[in-house]
């Protein structure tokens, strides 16, 4: 099952949470809970007891490459084997029965997993069977629940979905991306200096072909325009173009006069 | 088809984001993906050229009872079709290359969909096939890019995954007050019908007046175009004045041949 060169990239992060499957039904659906581990830069995975055994060709197969977590997988044969050297155990819960824990957002779960990591606390979070779910003996075993905040209506979701929001913000909670900004890879956007330019010759040559010949509207109407080249962050490289569309289009007129 | 009792309870909430699935390979897949937009209350389905046709039993297969939305999903030959009446449009990008376009994350992007809803506009998330994803020319018909804090070292994300990420983060962020939002008293932001038509007019022209001669790299300028104007939001009233600013720049021309 190993030696696939797929996600050599892929390293354990210290601290970071181990994702136990709890009784996990199917081989490909541990493969994609790889793959989501994987996306959200976790690890150490735990598998109690799945149904069909392991290894399972399987799994491998549904991974996209992230060979190297299941290639680590460690096998136990209860929830408590598998959660006795951790400090710190969180439970997904899509509906909490009657069960006195603190319930947290995945965000919240997120947030809280960075502070036990600071402490440098062993952490895991369980994950159960596809169909049913962990029962009320699993969860007994956790610090806390998980609920997703996702449409009541519909609740059914994939494991590897499960693992996946979770991973996400897990990545996400120590992320510095900024919510907007503009992508100009060979290119800036123009100083206002390089658009008042731009906005000189339109309005020269809108002026010389009669476009802006109704006197009392012009001011307006050169308001408009610029209004609209203000607000789309115009790159130079852009206005550059747009001055050869101008130039070209006025040509015609220009040659014939 | 249709008839299954499952997802009974999911309806079209006015205004939320349309998903685009843009020639995806898998019907497994789509039924995955409709899974996912249960779970975030996203109900509106458009798919532009499926590679095994439509519709396809497996899809019903893999929705988990997302049913409804199977049913209700149109299919379209092409992205310009599939987001002709909308007025806002995302495209998922894990790696975005020379395009100069805003860039969200999807918790950004959830925000700025909340408030082009609160506007009253339409709206769409594009979406590309399993392997290769959105090429450029889909993404030029976008007003801005998604690309999801994930790991870098293992981007490999599953179609119903980058779906499940975005209608998360639309659920969750109900609550979101608006990042910004497009001043329009007296007009409304143009469709992109109307905006494929002034592009339309456009490139005709610079094509007569032969500012497209070059024939290399005419794919490359009329993208280019598309992208100033696809990214700033035009107004209808400004596209009407853009047709008369085009019309009459090349009236010299035309009244000379």
């Amino acid at each position: 099952m190993t030696g696939r060169d797929g996600g050599a990239a892929l390293v354990r992060e210290p601290g970071a949470p181990v994702v136990i499957l709890v009784r996990p039904q199917l081989a490909e659906n541990i493969g994609s809970v790889a793959r989501a581990m994987a996306n959200g830069g976790l690890f150490d995975l735990r598998l109690v007891s799945p149904r069909d055994g392991w290894p399972q060709e399987r799994a491998w197969r549904s991974a996209s490459g992230a060979d190297r977590i299941l290639d680590a997988a460690s096998l136990h044969d209860s929830v408590d084997a598998a959660v006795a050297d951790l400090q710190r155990v969180f439970a997904t819960c899509p509906r909490p029965r009657h069960i006195v824990k603190p319930v947290l957002t995945a965000r919240g779960a997120a947030a809280e997993m960075r502070a036990v990591r600071r402490l440098g606390l062993g952490q895991g979070i369980l994950f159960g069977p596809e169909r049913a779910g962990l029962d009320n003996e699993d969860m007994a075993r956790a610090d806390a629940l998980i609920r997703y905040p996702l449409n009541p209506e519909f609740s059914s979701l994939n494991l590897a979905q499960a693992v996946m929001i979770m991973a996400y913000e897990w990545w996400l909670s120590t992320d510095a991306t900024p919510p907007r900004r503009l992508m100009t890879n060979e290119t800036r956007v123009a100083t206002k200096g390089e658009l008042e330019n731009f906005l000189t010759h339109l309005v020269a040559e809108l002026d010389e072909c009669g476009f802006l010949r109704n006197a009392p509207k012009r001011p307006g109407m050169v308001r408009n325009l610029r209004h609209l080249f203000e607000r789309g962050e115009v790159t130079e490289q852009e206005l550059r173009t747009l001055h050869g569309v101008v130039t070209e289009l006025a040509r015609g007129r220009r040659e014939r006069t």
